[in-house]
């Protein structure tokens, strides 16, 4: 059963905080496995991949048969429902617009003492886009990741994914083709992020690796990090859903399931003042669960992670609550979504009001679905066109301008005991008279 | 002795790439020893802090002698010569004013399709920044850690300082004063790291955890990473100059020599398109080692890890050479320094013209000093605003945008096999008619 909490009872705070506490993901450590396969992908490249390959995925590659050629990826295509593919595409160009608008602008100015300062954006050269094979194969997640890359101008986006058994989902090489991926291989796991990090003679090395992955993976990324780039450790994921007694409760526990379907750590939550509400809510979800493919999942989920929080407030009692979760998800069902919603500061993807259902940020609201989880929306944010992005800044001094601002500068380099910084800057202000600019 | 290239030799290709290859980062691997203290930490809290102190500082403390008072602050403050101070004061008003600028903008509009779409930026609320102790603790670093923090505004800004037998430099902490640190405690290593991430009775734990630190720290922030926020993993610090032969060798040399004296594994690099100016500049080296005070630091790091590559022509040639080393710090000394920097995609910080010495922009420029080392300029920026906030996205819809957009969402939900994705739109479609918003 999920828990139940109620702001009333008097021992509630020390139940809260061991509600946040109660951590989901699987820790088992895969750090020493990790290491070795990235140690031995750096030491023996495409040999080393493909052996991990064989083992793990039972796939027998070779250097040629690693990338998915452009006859596989139309076929892929072809054998794709039109509909679907319709909706796929219809998706794209929604998420598209959306990023196209997270472009970041250039600065440029001369300030008081005559110093020119400004900051420029560039596009990342090469990045790798980690895409889980399987159940969790989603082409929705193809397009989340590679969209706001290409958006970004990043020229060379290369995708890994792995086909266990020669199995792979044709929706996702579509949605890849659709998003201007550049490269796909047919691995997986720690070896294929260590191919995009390490290089090797097939795959190019990349200078960034984003994309979802199980703890190998991500343990991977972990390690590699500092040598390339990575996106934010992705969790279990959650949906937070403050509710008032005026919504359909059928409405709702779709929403709370559409979470508990993906994993049986992912969490679900419902806050809100209305007990006889929470309870139709909770029954509404039974009946769901007798008719959804994935109930099993869910109702595990539900069960072991599930949470349902009743407060005497709503708008009063709810943002406290909210901001401590920091969920990755969260659908304000209540009559002033706007009002609550500027009381919420810690949060990876806020649904607004009771036809905003998370799912519709899954697919085709435009958003980035991809979205700090366990917390993390306290210090991180979804994935958007600035990940693939960096910034160069920049400073011009002429004479009289570092006359001005380097006298300060040497007596700071004097203070900290670098005489070289200090004798940088005095020695164009002593022959700034002889050797104008 | 640094090494030399010429574009026109033979073998530049591979050289350049030996070059590149050539690692200055001291990887003793000190995973293990992390993982020990972390978990000592994360289990005993301020116990275990204090013992690692008591072993690695020779600092006895106890939970109330842990933080500074401010008292030791003022104290501190009022010790420091008041020429630097004022210094300071300017250093730290000139670094806030660039940083205001970088304030992201929040965005709101409704489509097409009457989806109301937008991101909105909050603060984190609390901070750690890591500060080194002994020769490496620099007053500028707190400033460039410590504003845009404040900036964004930042709640709780955490600042960690050990200080080996008791010692501390007051400047460091009137720099934190001045900056707006909230509260100091006199800890360092990877227990420093791990009290910040975990929290102990003492200290309440941060969200996210910036600064330089030795290998210790950085291993340990890049195992606490997930669980709280850090910047990127800063390596032994580097510099590039451009310069043609009408610079005063001199001047060339000191900029060398200012990231040389850093650290024995920094790098100086030069890339000239005149040999005889390269020599000049070589004899300069020599001439200011003679008498600067950290003169046998600089001369090793220019020894094994210098570089003079001299090229035929500097607009044409150097760009190419440039991106591909990624430089943290990048000194255009030409007469267009606005068009070679035009082509360069991947730096750190560009300082521009014979005016412009890269100390400038350590201490009063404005920009931030902590840039990506190691050639990650490739996919990361210098530390910004941006570090210390996050987007939240949000997505509105009515029954009317639902109907236009919902029936794709269910539709590729369908396709991944989400039911509980595809009924959470459909139930709101089905019900539409009875139920209006």
């Amino acid at each position: 059963m999920p828990l139940e909490l109620d702001l009333q009872q008097a021992d509630f705070a020390t139940a809260f905080e061991a509600f946040l506490a109660h951590g989901r993901d699987q820790e088992h450590s895969v750090r020493g496995v990790v290491e070795a396969i990235l140690a031995d992908v750096a030491a023996h490249g495409d040999a080393a991949v493909i052996d991990y390959t064989q083992r793990f995925d039972r796939m027998t590659l070779t250097p040629e048969t690693m990338r998915f050629g452009a006859d596989e990826i139309a076929a892929a295509r072809a054998a794709c429902d039109r509909e679907t593919l319709a909706a796929l595409e219809m998706a794209a160009a929604r998420i598209r617009a959306f990023h196209e608008i997270q472009k970041p602008k250039d600065h440029h100015h001369r300030d008081a003492e005559g110093v020119e300062l400004g900051y420029r954006w560039t596009a990342i050269e090469a990045a790798g886009l980690y895409v889980p094979g399987g159940r969790a194969s989603y082409p929705s997640s193809v397009l989340m990741n590679a969209i706001p890359a290409k958006v970004a101008g990043v020229d060379r986006l290369v995708m890994v994914v792995p086909s266990p058994d020669g199995l792979i989902n044709p929706l996702v090489l579509a949605a890849a083709a659709l998003a201007g991926v550049d490269e796909i291989y047919r691995i997986g796991g720690a070896q294929a992020v260590a191919a995009l990090a390490y290089g090797t003679a097939v795959i190019a090395p990349v200078d960034k690796i984003v994309g979802p992955g199980n703890a190998y993976v991500a343990e991977a990324k972990r390690q590699v990090f500092g040598r390339v780039g990575i996106d934010t450790i992705a969790g279990p994921s959650e949906i937070l859903v403050v509710a008032d007694g005026a919504n359909d409760p059928a409405f709702i526990a779709a929403d709370l399931l559409s979470q508990a379907e993906h994993d049986s750590a992912a969490q679900s939550i419902l806050i809100t003042d209305d007990k006889a509400f929470a309870d139709a809510v909770k029954a509404a979800i039974a009946g769901h669960l007798e008719t959804l493919p994935r109930a099993a999942i869910a109702s595990q989920s539900w069960a072991d992670h599930g949470a349902v929080i009743v407060v005497g407030d709503l708008m009063a009692d709810a943002p406290a609550l909210v901001n401590r979760l920091a969920p990755e998800h969260l659908e304000l069902a209540v009559d002033d979504p706007h009002g609550m919603a500027g009381k919420i500061r810690h949060a990876g993807a806020i649904f607004l009001g009771r036809y905003t259902p998370e799912a519709i940020g899954d697919y085709v609201a435009g958003p980035n679905h991809v979205l700090p989880t366990s917390r993390a929306a306290r210090f991180s944010s979804g994935l958007s066109v600035l990940d693939f992005m960096k910034r160069t800044t920049l400073v011009g001094c002429d004479p009289q301008s570092l006359a001005r601002i380097g006298p300060a500068a040497a007596l700071l380099a004097r203070a900290e005991g670098l005489g070289a910084h200090e004798r940088s800057v005095l020695i164009r202000l002593e022959t700034k008279a002889e050797n104008p600019a």
